[in-house]
């Protein structure tokens, strides 16, 4: 697998001719280049596959020599990332991801699941994971919470995974895994305000139930989008045959961003994504 | 084309056997049945395409004198409806129906386009219809309505398009047409509420542009939906290629939604439908 | 769960006043009823769900008393089906079947999985189901045959599934499991013919990746088409990158095809399906 | 609209720096740049998007210069495109075609229609452009073909798009316009060879209705592929219904395809596009 170099920085004439100056001179080919310039705020992105022998630190020094102060550089063997996955009771993405894990295909390593309900633990070991039952039930959110960080700490992951995790998360707990916490929930046109949002669906007949995969941030629901997608659906299909589709398409929706993720094709700027695909 | 027979009623046991012991002694033949219950309020649904000779007044007094007192029914030669489009600058919904008019695609007649701007008057013209220009500017929003509702009472259409009219109705102008009144809005996972909602989703990074074709009832845009779509965007469309997005995905539900109600294909219960297609 | 009746006959007058006449007479609700008429054959199509007592034989005597000779009917109590699964060595198919089995979500009984290779043995032992590894080295297609049909007829499913089985199947395994063997495989608009489907798909560039899941007949994958779906591919995805969407598809419409087919949704004639969704 | 660099060459070390250094020495700055290297011919392809003052001769002299020669390197103002479109019967594509054009939705100007039959002429002219009857009947295919060529030759448009041109191409037509051809079709899964496809794909009970929009070479439809779409069917929907599905899906997929390639978004090697959008 190639090395990847991701930069983000202000744009500036002749950015990518001083990036590929530096790489030329290292004698590296580049295998595949994306760029792109976000014109609101002026902002350059890229994302570059390398092949040849990398110096890092030497590389790293001179680009960040020739680039803007302000420039995000990494340089990444585009190693399997470490993931771990939080959930509740609900298993179809727990499933998902699992089997493509258990096959090689996730392009990561699970190193746990954690929940705060036991009822997922057997699907967890038959595919020899780590469960960790953490009970919010007699706790203050806070000290739950503060057992789930310590866990997290101790794993050390590059990404957590909420795969239907229903705890809401203080601004505490996110605050240091800003947008490397994944999340995925239902999605509705139009969006539906307050509880029992499938009801409120069927009651209104709609069409199509759709799913947002999106970074957490300080605001729970709002980070940004990493993929979406809808299913349809018709007036036959109960409020529980609304929340099923509601399953499927959670599932393949959050495949589809980790996957994304994963293979670093993922940028954030304020509020949204640019995505190399 | 055959007769279609539209019943709605609350739900009993024996309905569909007292009504086709109806239609077998007039000697007519069942071409096509759909039937749904709703359970929630047990509301019985059936649209029947029938072949024969229908003694029309007989047929219903004898499905009256067989079916609950609140049924609803009604016979119909599936004759070509009446519509009147009303529009305001965006041409890309008229375009569509102008066209799929022209060559007898829409299963209705355009009897007129009506506008609180000139600007589509042109498009309108070069496919022979009438367009009436009815400024609002300068008149109260009653004085205005008033003139359109005249206009609607002098061509009486089966159903009104709003193929992109960007004016609020007031409760009094909607209630005579309650359900016949189509109209036609993006929508978006998750919703934006307030002004420039494209720029809102831009800034938010949204991965689908939706649309929405509703009746229109005294909530304006919280009518029973007919037909909804989305369409993929990405990072790298700006604000005017999401809104670009936005009006191919539009013309496309509303074209869906108007084929399905004039074809009789469309029953609406409370705040939702319920479509045999 | 209620009862289904499920009627295919030649089309005539009055069919569906007899049939409502018999379930009337029976005191039996109609919950909810579809129906189809083809027009090219005449013949009629009906799925009925049942509320109420159902006195099995008498009601299928008088319904057979009431219908043309060549009617076809069935009676079910919906209950659970029982499957048994063909694969080889590709898992995706297999997973995503084991896992709705394993939640409850499949409808159906998985009563084991065979297979010509021993690779997908450890999965299956995963969600303790018996898996059957019955090699095609050194044996005869016949004799290879013989043995997988006997294991077959040892579990006595509804349906056999080839979730992704990789031997073509001669006339005489199918015959006396016409129309009760599901098959998945990739499809490509255009159609690609001979080897290396995916490298194909490649040079030519397409844009989408799609697979069709169909009843097998004698004409191995030219038999009735249950459900077809694509996914979007493009240019900077490799031939292996396509055989990934190929798969990925596959498993969702496979699992949609077999949801159909479990829950009594699908009528089979002469080389298309009638599907009730 | 910004100048456009068009570059596709034998891949080798450097090429990205060795462009970017001309582009950074004539003070052009970058707005917008893709870059792809097919693998197996080791073929690269950029595109990239100026802003600045370009002095066209001695860029590209000094672009020709660093590069390989055997590079095609194309430098374009990006300038709206001439189109001529011919046809035969069908309305949809050259309907979608005229409005786009009408309101400067196409980013093309087209020059003209022709057609071997009149039926289309009114539509044309109601959006007042040209309109070239030229019938087939009583001529032979290179005499029809010869008048054809003519008129295209006297309009010298950038590209020919074939609107539902009913029409077989000899390759001595085709030869000239290489890759200038775009075409449409109708396109299933799987395939249906042989005359009255929508009647096959009645009676297989094909899921999808397809189109493919493609360069038209030697080989008639078996050019470059440039977009491909889909639209749901069912059983309820007639060989005719199909057939106005496949009208629908060849209008949206023709007009996206004609605007990738009038936006300079596509580029051909081979038998395959590769698309920046």
């Amino acid at each position: 697998m190639p090395h990847l170099l991701l930069i983000q920085c202000p744009d500036e004439r002749g950015l990518i001719y001083k990036i590929t100056a530096v790489l030329h001179a290292h004698g590296l080919n580049i295998e595949r280049n994306d760029e792109f310039v976000e014109r609101e705020d002026n902002v350059f992105f890229m994302r570059t596959e390398l092949a040849g022998e990398v110096a890092a630190e030497t590389l790293l020094a001179e680009l960040r020599a020739a680039l803007p102060p302000a420039a995000t550089i990494r340089l990444t063997g585009n190693r399997k990332k470490n993931v771990v996955l939080l959930v509740t009771k609900e298993h179809h993405c727990l499933s998902e991801l699992l089997v493509r894990h258990a096959f090689g295909e996730l392009n990561a390593t699970i190193l746990a699941v954690i929940s705060n309900h036991e009822v997922l633990g057997e699907l967890t070991r038959r595919f020899d994971l780590p469960f960790h039952y953490l009970p919010h039930e007699g706790r203050s959110r806070a000290a739950h919470e503060a057992e789930v960080l310590a866990l997290l700490a101790a794993y050390a992951p590059d990404y957590v995974v909420l795969a239907k995790y229903m705890r809401i998360l203080s601004p505490e707990f996110v605050a240091p895994w800003a947008n490397r916490i994944i999340n995925i929930h239902h999605s509705f046109l139009p969006a539906f305000v307050g509880a029992s949002p499938y009801a409120q669906a069927y009651a209104r007949g709609v069409k199509l139930i759709g799913a947002t995969a999106h970074f957490v941030n300080e605001q729970l629901d709002q980070g940004p989008i990493i993929a979406q997608n809808v299913l349809p659906v018709n007036h036959t299909q109960c409020t529980r045959d609304l929340a099923q589709a509601g399953r499927d398409v959670e599932k393949i929706t959050l495949a589809r961003a980790l996957k994304l993720v994963l293979d670093e094709q993922v940028f954030v700027h304020r509020n949204k994504t640019i995505i190399f695909d």
